[in-house]
C-alpha cells in the first residue's frame, strides 16, 4: 500500500486514476491535511471535515471541471480546494494574496460559482444546467451541494420550485448534518430529522412533491455507498435529489462534540483538537458581546423587548438573550426576509424588536426593510453586526454598502457609534420610545474600552461630537474609524490645523452643524468604513454644495398614490414647476 | 327579504348582526358593488371578485379588527375595504387623497399590515401572533390570506418554516386560483393542482410536513362551507392551514374567461364586462413593448440571448420572447432572488441573459445582484421596468431607489435612456459583448416617439448628450425626465441661459464631461426621477466638489480577503496612511 496518496493528487484526474478501494485512504489523508493546516492557520474547520468522503466521491465519479459542481456557502469546500490544484498553497487560505476561504471563479476553473452567502447553489446550478440544455449538451452534470440550514432559506425553495418543472440535469445533494453555524431550526429541520430517524409516519416527502427524483437518506461517510449512488444518479436525466447524512467535524472528536465552537475554532492542537488558549484578560470586549449583554440588561427593564436573529445566535451574541429570556428571543434560521417582516409584524403590536443581522446579510432583506418596516414607519431596531471591513472572510462578507442602501430610505435613522458606550447608549435610546426605525451599525471584533458597562444615557438623535478643535481642516468621521483618526492626529506635526468631529448619526444628518463646520474651515475631510459612492462622505458633500448646485428629484419621503402628473407636481418635476423654477434664475 | 343589505353595513359589526342565510345576498351585492365602481374608475378587479365569499365569511366569523387579518399583496382587498368603513369612499380608490388600492395601516384599523409586494403576510401575521402570546392573549386570531402564486415565493416558505415550530394562533388561508397576475408556475403549483384534482398519488402533503394542521381543499365560493370551516378552525390552537379553491374574476363571465386581462382591465361596461376600447392608433408605444419587441429582434440574431421574468410576462412584455423563443424565455414565478442567481448561473456558461424585473421588485434580489452577479462581474443585463414614479399603485411600487442602491455596487453599469430609440440601442449595446453587468431603467407606460423602430446603433458606455447650449446654467438630467426639461425650456423667457445635458449613464459617470460643464457654467441643476439621497444628483454633487472636499473610505471595487489592517492600508484608512495624508496639508 502506498504511504501517501494525497501528495500525488494535483487534480481530480489524478484522483480518478485510483481504484475505489484506495479512496478511504485518500479521504483519511485529506481529513488529516485539513486538520493539520487549519490547526496552524485557522479557518472554517467543521464543515469541511463533514464532507471529506462526499468531496472525494464527487470528484471521483463526476468529470470535474467539465461537470459543474457548486458548493453552497462554501465553508465546506476546503477538501475540494485541496483536490483541485490548491493543495500546495492551501496554507495561504484566507491570507492576503492567498487563496480565498470560499470557492471563487477567478481562482480556479473548478470553482464554478462564487459563494459565501447561503442558499444560492440550486439557482446557480440550475442556470448552468439550462444553459447546457440550450447548447445541446445533455450529458453534462450540474451538482449543487447544500446544507440543511441553507436549504431552509426561501431562496433555495425558489430554486427547487423552478427546477422541479424543468428537464435540467441537476443533482441537488442535501448535506444534512442538522447544523449550520448554529444548530438548524424550523419545521423543515424537524421534518428532516423525522426522515432520518425513520419516523415519517405521514409518509410525506416534500422533495418528491416538488417533482424531484429523491434518494436517501444515506450515510455520507460511507464511500462505497456514496460512489454507487452517485454513479446511479449520473445516468438519470432531469432533476435529482440525494439526501446525505453527515457529521459536522467528523474525525476530530472534540469538533464532533462541540460543533458550534469548531465551526471556525481558530488555532488548535492538530492531534487532540484542543484549542490554544489566548489570554483575554483585560482586553476590551467584542462589540458582539456588548450588544448581547446590553440587550439582556435592557430586556430586564423593558418587557416589550424581543430579540431576533436569522441563524447567528452565537456570532451575534443574541445567545445571551436566548438564555435569559427564551420566550422573547428567536433564531429563525437563515431567513433574513422573514426575520425583518416578522419584526415588523411584532412592532405593529407594540413590541420593541431588536433585529440583529450582519450588515452583509441585510442585503437579503432589503425590500422588507423598505416595504414592511420603513414605509409603515415601524420602530424596529436593526443592529447591523460586522459593518465595515470584515477581514478574512473577504469580498463576499464586507458590510460596506449599508450606509448607501439604507440612507435613501425615508424614515430610517442610521447610527454608527464610535465605541462600546455609545453603542449601549444608542441601544438604550432606541428602545426608549423611539418612533422610527433605526439601524445601528458596528464592526466585528473588539473595541477599545475596557470599562464599557457605564450607566445608560439618552442620546439626542442627530447629535454630533467635536473631539478636537483646529484652525483649518475639519475631519468628519462616523463609526469606529474615529479611533484611527484620533490616533493619527496625536502623531502628526501639524496637528493644530485639524478639527475632528464624530457623527454618531448618518441619518438624519446634522445640516446646521455641517454648515457651521464649513464656515469655520478651509477644507473638509470625511472618513468612513463604508463605500464612498452613496456613503457618509457623499451625504456631507451634498450638504456643503448648496450654494452652487440644486438637485431636483424625489424628496426623502414616501410619495402617496395619485396620477404620475400629480406626483410630479408634488415633487416639482412637472413641466409647470420647472418653468417656474427656471424662470427664477 | 330586504332589498339592500350592503348599504346598512358600515363595519363588520353590522355584518355580524345578519343571519347566515342572508350572507349570500351580501356577497352578491358586494360583488356587484365592486364591479360597478371598478368599471367606472378602473383598478384591480379579478382578485377581489374571487374572494368575495371568503371576505364575507372572514369578517362574519372572526372578530375583526380585534382578530388580525393580513391580506397578502392586497389586490384582493376591495371587498374587505368596502365592508370596513370604506364603502362610501370606495369610488376614490387609487385617486390622489383617496383611499389606497392596497391595505394600509394609516388608512384603517382594519388594515393591520401594509402590503403591495407579495408573500409578506405569513411573516407579518406570525409576528402579530407571537406578540399576542407574549401579551398573554391566547384567544386572538391572526389570519394571513395568501394566493398560490405568492406562497411559492421563498419568503412565504421562510414564514411557514418558522410558524410550524411555534404554538402561535396563526391561520394561513391559501387562496388557490392557479393564477397571480399571470398563470402560476412551478413545481408547487403542479403539486397544488394534483391535490385539487384528487390526483396526489404519493399522498404527500407539503403543508402537513411543515407541521401545520391542514384542511382542504374546499370550495371558496360556498359560503356555508367556508363559515363552518372557519368556525371550526377558530377553536384550534397553533398553526393552521386552510386550502381554499377560488376562481379569479368570479361572477363576471368575461373576467373568468380572460383572467390575465381582467386583473386590472381599466374601465368597462359593468353589465357585460366589455372593456371600453381606446383609440390607440398613432400613439407612441409603451416602453414595455419596446423592450419586448426589441428583445425578440435581438434574440433572432444572437442565439445566446435568454429572457427571464419573475412572474411578469404580460406586464413586462417578456411574453413576446416567450412566444417567439419558448425554450429561451423563463417565467420563474414570484422568485426575484432565484431569477437573478439563475441568470448569473447562465451567464457563467456564456449566455446573454436579459433579466427583466420591476425596479421596486429588484429590491427583493439586492443581495443576489451584489453577491452573485456584480462580485463575479457577470454580464447579466437587468431591465428595470417601472423605474421612477408609478402613479396609482402608490408608495409601495415606486421604482425610485434603484439608482441609489445600485450605484454603490462595484462593476455595475447603470443606464437610463431618455427615449425608445435609446432604450433599443442600449439593449443592443449590452448584448453586443459588454463585459460587465448593466441595469437599464425605464418607466411604466408610453414614450414620446412613434417611429421607434430605427436600425440599431452601438452606444459608447458613459457618453453624454448635449441637447441645448446656454450661457449660465447647466441642467443635467438622466432618463425620460429629459422630456419634461426639454418641454419646459421651450416655454421660458430666459431660455438662452440654459444648457441641457442628458446622461444616459449614471454609472460610470462621465467625470471629464462634468468638469467641463462645471467650468463653463455658473450653476448646475440636476434632475432625475429617483430619490435625491444617493441618486444621480448626489453623484454629480460629489464630482463637482473635488476642490474643497476630500472623501476617504472604501473605493469602488471589491476588497479582497486579507487582515483588516491590510485592507485598511489598501483603502488608505489605517493610521499610517492617515498620518501621511494629513501631513500633506
Amino acid at each position: 500500500m502506498k504511504e501517501n496518496l494525497l501528495s500525488d493528487i494535483t487534480t481530480p484526474y489524478d484522483l480518478r486514476k485510483l481504484t475505489p478501494d484506495q479512496l478511504p485512504q485518500v479521504a483519511n489523508e485529506l481529513r488529516n491535511f485539513i486538520i493539520d493546516v487549519v490547526s496552524q492557520k485557522g479557518g472554517h474547520l467543521g464543515a469541511s471535515l463533514g464532507v471529506v468522503e462526499l468531496t472525494v466521491a464527487l470528484h471521483y465519479v463526476f468529470n470535474t471541471p467539465d461537470d459543474l459542481l457548486v458548493w453552497d456557502v462554501g465553508h465546506q469546500a476546503y477538501g475540494h480546494k485541496i483536490l483541485t490544484e490548491r493543495r500546495t498553497n492551501f496554507h495561504t487560505n484566507r491570507e492576503k494574496n492567498g487563496i480565498s476561504g470560499f470557492p471563487k471563479r477567478s481562482e480556479s476553473i473548478y470553482d464554478t460559482f462564487g459563494v459565501g452567502h447561503s442558499s444560492t447553489s440550486i439557482s446557480a446550478a440550475l442556470g448552468m444546467a439550462i444553459a447546457s440544455n440550450l447548447k445541446g449538451d445533455t450529458t453534462k452534470q450540474h451538482i449543487a451541494v447544500i446544507g440543511d440550514a441553507s436549504i431552509a432559506s426561501g431562496m433555495a425553495f425558489e430554486g427547487l420550485n423552478h427546477a422541479g418543472v424543468t428537464n435540467a440535469n441537476l443533482l441537488v445533494i442535501l448535506n444534512d448534518n442538522a447544523i449550520g453555524i448554529d444548530p438548524s431550526v424550523g419545521a423543515l429541520k424537524d421534518y428532516l430529522t423525522a426522515v432520518k430517524d425513520g419516523k415519517n409516519p405521514k409518509q410525506n416527502n416534500i422533495i418528491k412533491s416538488l417533482n424531484f427524483d429523491y434518494t436517501g437518506p444515506i450515510d455520507g461517510h460511507d464511500l462505497p455507498k456514496l460512489i454507487s449512488e452517485l454513479q446511479r444518479l449520473q445516468k438519470i436525466k432531469g432533476p435529482k435529489f440525494l439526501h446525505v447524512i453527515t457529521t459536522k467535524g467528523k474525525g476530530l472528536q472534540l469538533a464532533e462534540e462541540d460543533q458550534v465552537k469548531y465551526h471556525a475554532p481558530g488555532k488548535f492542537e492538530a492531534k487532540t483538537g484542543k484549542i490554544h488558549k489566548k489570554n483575554e484578560d483585560n482586553l476590551p470586549p467584542k462589540f458582539q458581546d456588548v450588544f448581547g449583554h446590553t440587550l439582556v440588561e435592557l430586556a430586564k427593564e423593558n418587557p416589550k423587548i424581543i430579540g431576533i436573529t436569522p441563524a447567528m445566535p452565537t456570532g451575534s451574541s443574541m445567545k445571551f438573550m436566548m438564555e435569559a429570556f427564551p420566550e422573547r428571543a428567536f433564531d429563525v434560521g437563515i431567513a433574513e426576509q422573514h426575520a425583518v417582516t416578522l419584526a415588523a409584524g411584532m412592532a405593529t403590536q407594540g413590541m420593541v424588536v431588536f433585529c440583529n443581522i450582519y450588515s452583509t446579510f441585510l442585503q437579503r432583506a432589503y425590500d422588507q426593510v423598505i416595504h414592511d418596516v420603513a414605509l409603515q414607519d415601524l420602530p424596529v431596531i436593526f443592529c447591523l453586526d460586522r459593518a465595515g471591513l470584515v477581514g478574512e472572510d473577504g469580498a463576499t462578507h464586507h458590510g460596506v454598502y449599508d450606509i448607501a442602501f439604507l440612507s435613501c430610505i425615508p424614515n430610517m435613522i442610521i447610527a454608527a457609534p464610535c465605541n462600546e458606550v455609545e453603542l449601549r447608549n444608542i441601544m438604550f435610546t432606541a428602545q426608549n420610545g423611539l418612533e422610527h426605525p433605526i439601524a445601528i451599525r458596528y464592526p466585528r471584533g473588539r473595541g477599545e474600552m475596557v470599562n464599557w458597562q457605564q450607566p445608560f444615557e439618552n442620546i439626542t438623535i442627530g447629535e454630533i461630537k467635536q473631539l478636537k478643535k483646529g484652525s483649518k481642516v475639519a475631519i468628519l468621521s462616523t463609526g469606529t474609524i474615529e479611533n484611527n483618526v484620533t490616533k493619527a492626529l496625536t502623531q502628526i506635526e501639524n496637528k493644530e490645523l485639524f478639527s475632528h468631529y464624530h457623527f454618531p448619526f448618518i441619518k438624519p444628518i446634522n445640516k446646521s452643524a455641517i454648515e457651521e463646520i464649513e464656515n469655520n474651515h478651509d477644507s473638509i475631510i470625511t472618513i468612513e468604513d463604508g463605500c464612498l459612492i452613496g456613503g457618509f462622505g457623499t451625504i456631507i458633500a451634498k450638504n456643503i454644495t448648496t450654494r452652487k448646485i440644486t438637485n431636483l428629484g424625489i424628496p426623502d419621503e414616501f410619495i402617496e398614490h395619485a396620477t404620475v402628473e400629480e406626483q410630479q407636481q408634488f415633487c416639482g418635476l412637472d413641466v409647470n414647476s420647472l418653468i417656474k423654477f427656471f424662470s427664477s434664475y
